[in-house]
């Protein structure tokens, strides 16, 4: 059951889809105060769930997380706020229930940072709708489950991107021409490491302008996509927020004619500077500008390309024309100074204080359709709105077939239009745990089609890092691998045990019939695709403790390796399970592990994941790109102890003809291996 | 055996004592090349250990390390240097050796970084001094830990400070007056939270000047020592390494006078910008500098100081004069620019680079008594040479007691004359971890006395962080709550369950005993107190795997819990051990486990630790400062199966004396807990 109750006069964020009818009475299990502040006493062992993308666990106690999208590619442990807005959480302990805070400005989420006991959570203003979402789940039925699938439904269905979006993706910020791109896909071809996508960063554009391609690098993008479609690759370009101020570029000349940019209070258009320089903002809450940015996108579908990724869409801002002229000002203050501690500190503070400070998101506005809104009071639906531009125009433009989109920026609405990743994270260690952990608390919120850089876009990586963070990443649904100019190179094939990275890589494609299946059928009914351990064994006390293993779909749970020079790890089985090393070719290993807790070997090559008992696990041949994945001679991997049932969801990948029976097969397994199959065209063999 | 070979001619660090014969041969193990790189293939089960203050693992594979005193307070696993410069590592594997770069510049470990499998050490120029170390220890005994202890005797025997420093010690910059030190203590006492000394960070000082004392802020630091010793407190003021210029203040005068500052290649005296604006680096290789510098801090041992840190000793530097009106000169030519991403990144790049900029530490040099040296190619003495400094001073000052000293920036050699901290960390959950991994690596280069900032010196603590480091620093030897100005307040009396932090800094005081004479036996006997466990079980393979767990003196292995809500933890026995919950009054619960893995719970409130088989810990009933401690009325906690025996080493706590046999006493214990004692004026009894 869903309690919506309203504060004030909420801005219309479009978040949740249908109406819903208010309740009257007081807002259940939270302490209310003054309409913006709700605070929860939580009992030791109570764990609270959700907040999408962030820093620190699954359990998100012990921390204060704020809703403010940020560039900020220092994922550290000590953030408050990374690129998203995701205000849904859940409470399970004495009593369980979910809240969502639909309020597009600043929240704040203090759970047991001020106070190791006290849940508080505090919206800048009293304008809000808040929905307190208690389960319907039955007897034995998962209560974090049925919660988590109350909310799906009020937000809408999630993003769906086409099958090839499943395929292993390559990028890198300095990708400079089209040779250098040739070259990356060709090693990998040659080292036999299976690839679907090169992605390109801002490196395609004429000087960082949306929608154009710089002629000397990319003097013919349509041939070239078409060139690279033969190989079976395909071209994902970046898009940015902003719009760069330069006369005769049609994007400027068109948004200034129409007013389209955000404005100043003074009414002229907010300069601010990013990767061209000064830019203008599209006013994405504004519906016409909206609209027309989003067919802005027809420019590059003409050229053959079928994905785009939107980035700085917080927006970022390096520097607003006024505050840089007011440093600039200032600076020169300094120079007759002894620059002790406070002025040196001062001096450097307003250098580094430039980029995306608050004041700056405070001097524009957005014409909205229910009036005229300043910038930071509904800061986070800017980037969901980019995507939403994007997304709309595509519905139009491409009503047969999906186009792939994802996002930096995001908030929970915005799951309908795009996936995310999960931004600029780092070559860290613990960012492969931080990955792991994020991925759950993404699908509570719709956010089903993610993943995070892998081998970390910032600092250098190393083969053993790339190694192991792959091992968890070809189960995230976006599989990229990506990095930041100036850093080390990390595709693949740059390291010494080439063989190890077609082993791990090719595993996703071996994987995709069961990646594929779970994921649609997850998207298609509101479920989630990872799942925290407790969400599936609420019985187990154990299970509510376990911080680095994920249920990956109905059959699988993993365990990844995030330790560097480690040879294993640590694993917890909520239930007996068959512990699988396979590649494909032939079952590697396979042993049956008892309840418990259990020390398990992994080499840095290998990948295990464990398969629940009387689940299925469909597995292809393999193949170096999706298209090449023969999905209909399959086999089956399988822990049978009585009989197993599994059904597949398979597609053309490309249409929006979710709902065809064709999509879905049956197939049972009996302990004895043998297999029946429900529906046409397809084998099924127990491996 | 060690065996010395010199390449062309190494500046003489001091880091070993005494001569040594040079060996002629050729280097063993390593693949030497132009007498400044020396490169080893490693076998995939080889462990790397050693290079003392660093980031990452007790194995230090996968990573390149550098030797380059560095002042950065992000201590993240992307970085290469920390404060110190510690050369020495151990390959143990196929082959089993020591190897010790004696080189003061840059030197760079590449330890499976470039290529997985090859460690490659390059120093910068080819003249240095390596020692190759290989076993002599007889069948059955650490290979590893008789590496060590040869090359403790070569460098020499470690710090050692009084016994009141092993006290907890509270620490912020930001300590302003008198009053609210006083505040501090008063409220550690009311809370009954053990307290031994307050740390005075540069907010003591007059405008940031060395051996000053704000006569505002701090009336009368004499007096107001004596009061803080009445109450069992003492006073540790930090002292800087640059110098103010200003003129009148005695200390810049006379280094004037002398020329014992820093010079630039014209003659003229470099100009840093540190604290106090424009200071002078006092020339720390200068033999009579030194003298001078160190005779300063009479002026504060004068007025009742017995302890000091030096600091910002890399040494760090904001800004250069010179780089400094550079970067002024070219800001201006930004103004009229249209800032895109290289433009931006260039400007906020100049300002970012003033700070530790590698062509300032190019810029001036050294008067050593063997010539004229350029500041970088020595770069990673100055901070070992400021603490000699002192170190030498207080020998000829204060012969008869021993003075608190530990620096942030150390060398080898330094470690004869002060501990260090292991510098600016942050309230990072993971920077427990790399705490617990630094200290044996540091025990490995004679580093004995140290410990963290706990609860982290930059951003916000928590106070589950708080407690769950606390359960780690209680076995450190410096232990000690630190925090930076502007971070949210971290005295144990802040938060909430004041109790919890009651029992669990109390039981630093409970185990002193222990803690006390381990240290102590290990600094004069050059081992080690804390040593991974494959030091002491070299025939466990699985302990070789184990990052997270430490063996602390001859009895103890402790476990500490590291991850944000965890209620427990696996744990790793190499041997059964007896896992003892005991906080000091009566044993709260103890258990027998047996060799193998195990999940233990842990509550934040808690710590635990597993006592080795026949063996013993000496414990204490406690007290609110180290000289409360009855060190004659002992307990013993055991895990007696045949018979313990313990050597207990305790002494004054002051004077120098240590080979005095008063200071040791033999004690056995019988498995019916039947106790023996050698020696006169101590009683034990079994817990």
């Amino acid at each position: 059951m869903i309690r919506k109750i309203v504060f004030g006069t909420p801005f219309d964020t479009e978040a949740v889809t249908g109406s819903f009818q208010e309740w009257e009475g007081e807002v259940p299990y939270l302490k209310e105060e003054g309409g913006r502040k709700f605070s929860y006493r939580m009992e030791e062992n109570d764990v609270v769930y959700g907040l999408g993308e962030n820093v620190r666990g699954i359990n998100k106690r012990g921390w204060l997380y704020e809703s403010k999208c940020s560039d900020d590619p220092k994922h550290s442990e000590e953030k408050h706020s990374l690129y998203a807005a995701h205000n849904f959480l859940i409470v399970d302990g004495a009593e369980h229930f979910g809240v969502f805070v639909d309020y597009p400005g600043m929240v704040t989420f203090d759970v047991g940072y001020t106070d190791i006991d006290m849940l508080t959570i505090e919206a800048k203003e009293a304008d809000l709708a808040l929905y307190i979402i208690e389960s319907e789940a039955g007897e034995g039925e998962s209560i974090s489950e049925n919660i988590v699938k109350q909310f799906r439904a009020l937000i809408g269905r999630s993003y769906i991107p086409p099958k090839w979006a499943f395929g292993y993706g390559q990028s890198r910020w300095s990708y400079m021409d089209e040779d250098e791109i040739r070259e990356v896909v060709k090693a990998h071809r040659e080292a036999g490491i299976p690839l679907d996508a090169v992605y390109l960063d801002i490196d395609y554009m004429e000087r960082y302008k949306d929608f154009t391609v710089n002629e000397e690098t990319f003097p013919n993008l349509a041939d070239f996509a078409a060139e690279m479609r033969k190989q079976g690759i395909h071209l994902v370009p970046i898009i940015d927020a902003g719009v760069k101020i330069e006369d005769g570029y049609d994007v400027y000349e068109e948004g200034m004619e129409h007013g389209y940019f955000c404005k100043k209070e003074d009414g002229k258009e907010f300069v601010a500077g990013v990767w061209p320089g000064r830019v203008h903002f599209p006013d994405m809450l504004n519906a016409d500008a909206r609209r027309w940015f989003g067919r802005k996108y027809k420019v590059l579908l003409d050229q053959g390309i079928d994905g785009f990724w939107n980035d700085m869409n917080e927006p970022a801002i390096f520097y607003s024309e006024e505050n840089l002229q007011n440093v600039f000002n200032k600076l020169g203050e300094f120079r007759s100074e002894n620059l002790d501690l406070e002025k040196f500190f001062r001096f450097q503070g307003m250098v580094d204080g430039l980029a995306n400070n608050a004041k700056d998101y405070e001097m524009f506005y957005h014409e909205h359709k229910d009036g005229r809104v300043r910038h930071d009071k509904v800061h986070n639906l800017f980037g969901y709105n980019m995507t939403r531009a994007a997304g709309e125009a595509f519905e139009e433009l491409e009503p047969d077939r999906r186009i792939l989109m994802f996002s930096r920026s995001s908030y929970i609405g915005m799951h309908r239009y795009g996936g995310i990743w999960t931004g600029d994270n780092l070559s860290w260690w613990s960012h492969i745990l931080l990955n792991l952990r994020m991925m759950p608390s993404l699908n509570m919120c719709g956010i089903l089609y993610t993943g995070a850089d892998l081998g970390g876009f910032g600092a250098d990586c190393t083969e053993d890092l790339l190694m192991r963070w792959l091992a968890l990443g070809l189960f995230t649904p976006l599989m990229r691998n990506h990095a930041a100019m100036g850093t080390r190179k990390q595709e693949a094939y740059r390291f010494t045990k080439t063989e190890s990275f077609q082993k791990i890589i090719g595993l996703r494609y071996v994987l995709l019939p069961y990646i594929y299946s779970e994921f649609m059928k997850a998207a298609l009914k509101g479920d989630m695709y990872f799942r925290p351990l407790s969400f599936v064994y609420p019985e187990d006390t154990f299970a509510r403790r376990v911080e680095d293993q994920l249920m990956v779909g109905e059959s699988i749970m993993i365990a990844p390796v995030y330790e560097q020079n480690a040879k294993g790890r640590y694993v917890y089985l909520p239930e007996r399970m068959k512990l699988v090393r396979f590649f494909g070719s032939e079952k590697e290993s396979e042993e049956i592990l008892e309840k418990g807790h259990h020390y398990i070997d992994v080499a840095l090559d290998e990948v295990v994941f464990f398969i629940r008992p009387d689940h299925l696990v469909p597995v292809s041949a393999g193949g170096c790109c999706v298209e090449k994945v023969d999905f209909s001679n399959l086999k089956l991997l399988g822990f049978v102890e009585k009989e197993a049932s599994y059904e597949l969801y398979d597609d053309d990948g490309y249409s929006r003809d979710y709902d065809n029976p064709a999509n879905r097969t049956r197939v049972c397994m009996d302990k004895d291996g043998k297999v029946t199959v429900w529906g046409e065209g397809r084998t099924f063999t127990a491996v």
